[in-house]
């Protein structure tokens, strides 16, 4: 049964390759008549779009139209394509504002074109430049995805339908990124206020929203499928809460080879993470007084790195968020096998919760 | 006559700033229900859209309305004060990439965060927080912008039909700032290229675009307005690129009471405008010479800007940006004309063009 599943996932995951593969094209198209300046945008943004991604966000959308009992058509699943291009103004923007160096092993967007702006001896300032680039290319993407929402060829009234979500969506997801960049200015982490920024950030931007799109498409209505909508909350919100608590372990613990970011990242940028609020909770002063030197500190060695891991670790900290995982997904794969939720949708969603949950990237 | 579009320009001026205020009000409700941090978001996002703004954009979209002979509804009203956000959204980003530290007389909205980091003695680094904020605002802005369309109240043919002119509207707009961009990192300005940046920044974008979402919106059937949209396109792009021109100029010569910009703020920028590349097109090779060290130098005297501008009105490209202008403007008045456009849209976009274009700021 798991094995229909899986091949849903692969079968689906290569549709929404295509999809974008065909979007991209046709940009590229209008984009360099407007100037050829503009085909490293496009290069750009196809290699940052089409060599790596989990697509998560679209495949919770077809999840999410899949438990209506419908079969999503390839203009739903263009529909649901539409939310990469809105993850990748997310990270573009989001590596901007972080000054990450690298995404999915390669340079982040704005280091891109500060290389481009060097190797072509252009005048001016190369970081100016990058960071502009940035700016532009996460705007550009952001509208894009809006566009290839609006074109995807699905009915007026689920569009009409899917914009609502779509809308809340992204405020939501602003908001929790701003959230986000504000904690950050706390003297201290704090719990209650990291776990708002997961729930923000992952539980509905990344998993309960798109499956409420998928949902939003399939029965336009909003009030006949008011049941599912919870029910489909009830499954996203702490599978994305989880989602969000595995990310804080991956940016301590993670293998660059897998995660493309160096190691120890969210170390070195001092990420005020559910984690590491936990950690405070619970380490000895003399550990949170080394804690607090070597977070945000962007010159550590693999060996200071180490040292913080082992804090963390130490602190009991790791084992907490684990249970606290397990517990989420328990909750989320409990709300998956309701009776209201068939078969197909049902095994998706079970298969889509492990593999969010134990993944290495 | 001109006095009942001056009337109307008048209403709607504060019909738009009512709308605005509405909407805004609405969101501050929302966003503050997820988190009190998010109230400084507000404050300054309201601060930003109400205490100024030439309005032009929704102006333009009520007049290309008017156009089909039809009067604008408030929800139709509603709908063309979204591009005051979209706006909003370019401002805040163009500032950031610029670096610019004031607009409209108060600081950009990147330097306002920077100082409520220091104010509040926030932890980390006040300029990368202020730069992130501003990412996001200038996002939530843009998102804000389509909410705001999808939420008016308008006909869902309507907004079926504003959605396609508005997303092309935005691709546009961002192909227009990556040209700019990119346009700084040219050894020398040429005029072909920044002709082509006025085309897509200011001529589709303020108001060939705006113009045409509003005949959209009152004609959903794109076949239907298929004559107008063109009459619309011969009177709105070379207004844009007299309008363009007009900014160079008061970038360069305008005074920081009416602009809300320091003196002489595109000659510390170094921007390569139509007006400075038709200076080097004419200058002698020591201005040019001279002209080179300063522009793009971040600390100008007061002196130092009087030589620029000494230099470029010697080179006679005032002189002929201004008969640019005077020649663009009556292109557009001619299509203005037409027998097909009512006197009341007649009007009104006379009296649009003659002041878009004759102004101090």
């Amino acid at each position: 049964m798991v094995n229909d599943a899986q091949g849903t996932l692969v079968r689906v995951r290569e549709e929404i390759q295509e999809e974008l593969n065909s979007y991209l094209t046709l940009q590229r198209e209008y984009l360099s008549g407007i100037g050829s300046e503009l085909i490293p945008v496009c290069d750009a943004l196809e290699s940052f779009l089409l060599d790596g991604g989990k697509r998560l966000r679209p495949l919770f959308a077809y999840a999410g139209f899949l438990a209506t009992d419908k079969i999503p058509s390839k203009e739903d699943i263009r529909a649901f394509t539409s939310l990469e291009l809105l993850q990748a103004c997310a990270l573009i923007h989001d590596d901007l504002m972080d000054k990450s160096d690298t995404r999915r092993g390669k340079p982040a967007i704005h280091r891109h074109f500060e290389n481009l702006h060097q190797s072509q001896a252009m005048h001016g300032l190369s970081e100016q430049f990058g960071e502009a680039a940035a700016v532009l290319l996460g705007d550009l993407a952001l509208v894009w995805s809006d566009h290839m929402l609006h074109t995807s060829g699905i009915s007026a009234q689920s569009l009409l339908s899917a914009l609502s979500v779509h809308d809340e969506m992204r405020i939501e997801l602003m908001a929790g990124q701003y959230l986000d960049v504000r904690e950050a200015g706390e003297k201290y982490p704090n719990v209650d206020r990291s776990l708002r920024i997961a729930r923000y950030k992952s539980g509905k931007y990344t998993i309960e929203r798109p499956l409420h799109l998928g949902a939003s498409i399939a029965i336009p209505d909003s009030n006949a499928r008011k049941n599912l909508t919870h029910l489909l909350s009830s499954y996203g919100l702490p599978l994305g809460e989880a989602f969000q608590l595995r990310d804080d372990l991956l940016g301590i613990f993670g293998d660059p080879q897998t995660t493309g970011k160096p190691a120890g990242d969210d170390i070195r940028e001092g990420k005020r993470t559910v984690l590491m609020a936990m950690t405070f909770d619970r380490a000895r002063e003399s550990a949170k007084a080394k804690l607090s030197e070597l977070l945000g500190n962007e010159n550590l060695s693999p060996s200071n790195i180490d040292t913080a891991r082992t804090l963390i670790s130490e602190s009991g900290s790791v084992k907490v968020v684990e249970d606290l995982i397990d517990g989420l997904l328990s909750s989320a794969l409990e709300a998956a096998s309701s009776a209201e939720i068939g078969s197909s949708a049902r095994q998706l969603l079970t298969l889509l919760a492990t593999s969010a949950i134990h993944r290495s990237h």
